[in-house]
């Protein structure tokens, strides 16, 4: 086995040049196996393996750098820099994560998570070792996907006039999670088919020399440079805005892919190298569904089927069961995803009402402003997208959509602790960034009955308005609590004395986990499902702290300008006195692993909340 | 006089062509003569005089729409749309905005401000139209310098697959509000000065006419139509995203936009315009000082010089002087701004340290990352920033500087209410935002020399640091107050009992003049300079509660998220009960207008603030 002499960086290139597809098959299956087992970012590594092993090839790690873009393309990575016992534990918790992380390797040079950051994270570590006076080379790799984002193409704009050495590898496969959008994909497809491309420019050179005058109009054509170099050298986007373009290569041939990579690395300015992969390669059920097996679950490898059935229905279907219906029933209703249309559940929404789907591909951005913008014309843009993506968009969120009130309901999935994505994917903001933009009504269901309600209510509402939701099962209990949802008020589930718990979505649930606990203890505890972060039920909180002396509030969201904190100052501010405890995740960020785990770990599961009350409410009634 | 025939929408078509370019004189007559009294955008209206016209003669208003990307551009729209007798009160309360507003006038289709909006919110609208099978027609006007921004380049993308009218008008000066940057501007720069262009595409094709078997070449060349069009079409960058090019047009040639503008007209898909237009056009001190007249203070027409001479140095010259010694005492220390060299005040260090000087354009996002990339590399970023742009970035923050805790430090300028600007420039959200961020310090100085000492601190500190000051003379007062800062300590400027006022930044000299009043009335009252908004001095804090039966806090922030809830929360959560008052921006957006006017509206000038505290701690001791 060649892959059992990969033990640390480097090792690599003492493998033979024979050998070398045999060191990527074994990969490939130490990769199926293991996330077959484990669960993981099947699809994009597969794509990537000989890419990998290219740069390995080329790189010294780790003062060399790579910066993986989006990062969940970096097992192979992992493992040719001697971390391939790691997979064992991949995303759990206190195992190997499934990102780069500096923390977990030096050969891991920046971490990422999100998309279209490596190109700006690149062009700043080599403007460093420029100045620095070292020669180390840095390479940022990239998908075309990620190129859809803003921020990519601000980073291109800036190393197009660099002047410093940067390799930027575009991992090419016509794919981001799901298709690929837009003119720019449209334009690398070009590329990409355009067998003839080279011949024609040869073509062109022979037929003119050959002709009178033809040496005449090769000299005229010549100055005229940048009409020429579009004329012979594809990539001329790329070139036009002053990077180097090389390529397209075969990125499943390790040695064209190396003589590239040399090549660039003689650039003395930034050069893109693109590279054309196939998305799950290697894997036939990979192959034909590179969405399922982009962040897979354990699977069987003779069928690719998922080994663990899912039983009952996670919010991301209640979601989208609704949208369907809205869809029907409101010709106005038009629905917006930033490259999600899978993970978000529109998928549906898509194919029975595809002229009023738009997937804007990885552009949160602009997705908020078109979407502001149809509003503005008169629809009802429903914008889907996970908690921590929509970060990108708090700017328009406030100078789009909220300062001219417009009515853009946001969907937003993947609210609280995502779990195996760990830090960069937590969900664990929105509450606080939402909350502060005036105008921004902020709700949060307590089981899948309510997310149905609120979404009915968002689409009927005349303003910005947002549903957050976390990843996973919907809660089923509850289902006898269904008050019609009014503007700013929460809902009694219980109501007694003594302790109150006014919890947020996901935590009502854990409320009457925790309430049976107490109760059993013989304490008397309501629950409020608070039902609206912003604003918050001012008129149903005063009452509570008039007939109960400990109030507690739950969320899944940090402290800091959280739920929490709202609540809390409210009390203090309209003179309130009573005992406030807080649950919420402390301010900082949580690390990937199982949720239930991560609750215990971060004291907001069961456990923890009924110890903190008890301790906190020592001497009250 | 023409320019008095216009007073409504479309009473520019009654003008005879042959009078137009007299209009075009008396607009820009009238722009220079109210702009020197009242102040304002002055370059970017005189560069856009002609092009508003010749848009204003080819459209319908309010059926079409032009969305104005920023906006400031807008003021011979806001002329020829009936508007001409609101630039007596332009930028003042309760007076005409200096930005385009749907509340203001039916003819402004979206209102704008930051940079880079105006396609997606067109391409909404463009989407929006073709939905309900409306014809009318949508323009997006932006600036070159708007186009380095990223969301800009989202939108173009989705625009060059989208099945829908709509035009874009590239309005190239050259210039953001200093000096364009990147390899994008380098490219335009060519399209706009390759004169022979045209020719040679004329020219190759003659000479292939007239060889033998040039005919065969012509047919070879057009099947191969990525490549031919590059060779013939200007504008292959946005041909290839799948946006129809038209152009180079001179920007000041109102027959030759017209045509262009009917062409675009006709086209069925997203169509750009290339307009060229001189920035100041018409004024020389405006021409030849761009930065200094894109946003101006009332000035004298003759010199151009500004009328009011300033008397005292602004945190902005504070901030610039400090980055210069910073400079010169610590090679490492490294400057970044997103197009804004003359605002934030570096262009000293520019001129001083040429190599350490980053201008990324209006790239707020790359700004942000690019720095984290320079962090890693060793060096200490400072990137400095307008409180609501940085609002562009958030996602950046958290994700590549903030979760590795990188040492970039963040000098926020026009933090706090900006004035003139409005809605979209008040830097009222910062405090909130960032505090929300694990790991992120957030610090405010109460006068001139703390700005000093706070940068001095944060660039020995070692982790995400941000300082936020205001827009405006620094504060020189409290000079003999100048205890060395220490992490996460506030600072006693009066030590008494009763009241104690806590205040952030620029509220302290605010807090000295309220304590004034009070001790007049015989209060007794302290104050804390608060100096860390995250994270608060809960000691100092815990202490002050035990002290002082009424606690104030004062900020120039919004109230959700901010400093006062974060001491609300914390001293309830805590079991300190004592009043809290709290003085803070309400959380709403506040318009245009004099700073001190809208403080006495929104209610935290001193008599607001003194009147709050009697009526709130009425009883108190």
């Amino acid at each position: 086995m060649y892959i059992e002499k990969i033990n640390k960086p480097n090792d690599i290139k003492k493998i033979s040049k024979n050998h070398l597809y045999d060191l990527a098959d074994e990969i490939r299956e130490f990769l199926i196996e293991s996330i077959s087992e484990t669960g993981g970012h099947l699809g994009a590594n597969l794509g990537t393996v000989e890419l990998t092993m290219a740069l390995h090839l080329v790189l010294d790690l780790p003062e060399d750098k790579i910066i993986w873009d989006v990062g969940h393309q970096s097992y192979t990575h992992k493992i040719l820099t001697g971390r391939r016992e790691g997979f064992a534990t991949l995303r759990k918790y206190g195992g190997m994560a499934g990102f780069p992380k500096t923390c977990e390797s030096e050969c891991d040079a920046f971490n990422t998570g999100h998309s279209s950051t490596s190109i700006s994270a690149g062009l700043g570590m080599a403007m460093a070792r420029t100045m620095k006076g070292e020669n180390n080379t840095i390479v940022s790799v990239i998908g075309d996907g990620a190129l859809t984002g803003g921020m990519a193409y601000e980073a291109l704009n800036n190393a197009g006039k660099a002047n410093t050495k940067l390799i930027i590898v575009l991992n090419d496969n016509n794919m981001s999670i799901s298709e690929n959008v837009g003119g720019v994909s449209m334009y690398l497809n070009n590329l990409r088919t355009k067998e003839g491309y080279l011949d024609l420019k040869e073509g062109v050179k022979d037929t003119l020399s050959k002709v009178p005058k033809g040496a005449d109009m090769i000299n005229k054509i010549q100055k005229a440079k940048s009409s020429i170099k579009s004329f012979v050298i594809p990539g001329m986007f790329f070139e036009e805005m002053g990077l180097t373009y090389l390529g397209p290569v075969d990125g499943h041939d390790i040695n064209a892919m190396v003589r590239a990579f040399n090549e660039a690395k003689r650039c003395k300015t930034p050069v893109i190298v693109h590279v054309i992969t196939k998305k799950g390669k290697g894997f036939l059920p990979a192959e034909k569904h590179p969405a399922r097996f982009h962040g897979a679950e354990p699977f069987d490898i003779e069928t690719g089927l998922p080994k663990n059935k899912k039983m009952s229905p996670d919010y991301t279907d209640v979601f989208s069961t609704v949208m369907c219906k809205m869809g029907e029933r409101d010709p106005k209703c038009v629905a917006i995803t930033a490259a999600m249309p899978d993970g978000t559940g529109l998928k549906r929404f898509k194919s029975m009402y595809p002229d009023r789907f738009f997937d804007v591909g990885i552009a949160e951005e602009h997705a908020v402003t078109f979407a502001a913008g149809m509003a503005m014309g008169g629809y009802k843009p429903v914008v889907c997208v996970y908690s921590s993506f929509l970060q990108r968009a708090y700017d328009q969120l406030i100078h789009d959509v909220c300062i001219q009130n417009l009515h853009v309901v946001f969907c937003i999935d993947r609210a609280g602790l995502v779990g195996s994505d760990g830090e960069t994917h937590q969900g664990i903001f929105d509450l606080s960034y939402l909350s502060s933009i005036p105008n921004m009504c902020v709700m949060a269901p307590k089981n899948k009955w309510e997310l149905s309600d609120m979404i009915k209510f968002a689409l009927n509402y005349d303003g910005p308005i947002a549903i957050r939701y976390p990843r996973g099962r919907a809660y089923d209990g509850l289902q006898e609590f269904r008050a019609p949802i009014e503007f700013a008020q929460g809902e009694w589930i219980f109501r007694e004395s003594g302790i109150c718990l006014i919890a947020v979505g996901s935590m009502v649930k854990t409320a009457v986990e925790v309430r049976d606990r107490l109760k059993e203890m013989g304490k008397n505890v309501s629950i409020m499902n608070a039902r609206f972060v912003n604003p918050i039920d001012e008129e149903m909180i005063k009452e509570i702290s008039v007939t109960h002396p400990h109030i507690v509030t739950l969320e899944e969201n940090v402290l800091s300008g959280g739920f929490s904190e709202r609540v809390g100052a409210f009390l203090l501010r309209d003179g309130h006195f009573c005992k406030h405890t807080s649950i919420a995740i402390p301010d900082t960020y949580v690390e990937h692993g199982n949720v239930d785990l991560l609750k215990k770990e971060i004291g907001i599961d069961c456990d923890s909340i009924v110890e903190k009350i008890l301790k906190e409410g020592e001497g009250l009634s």
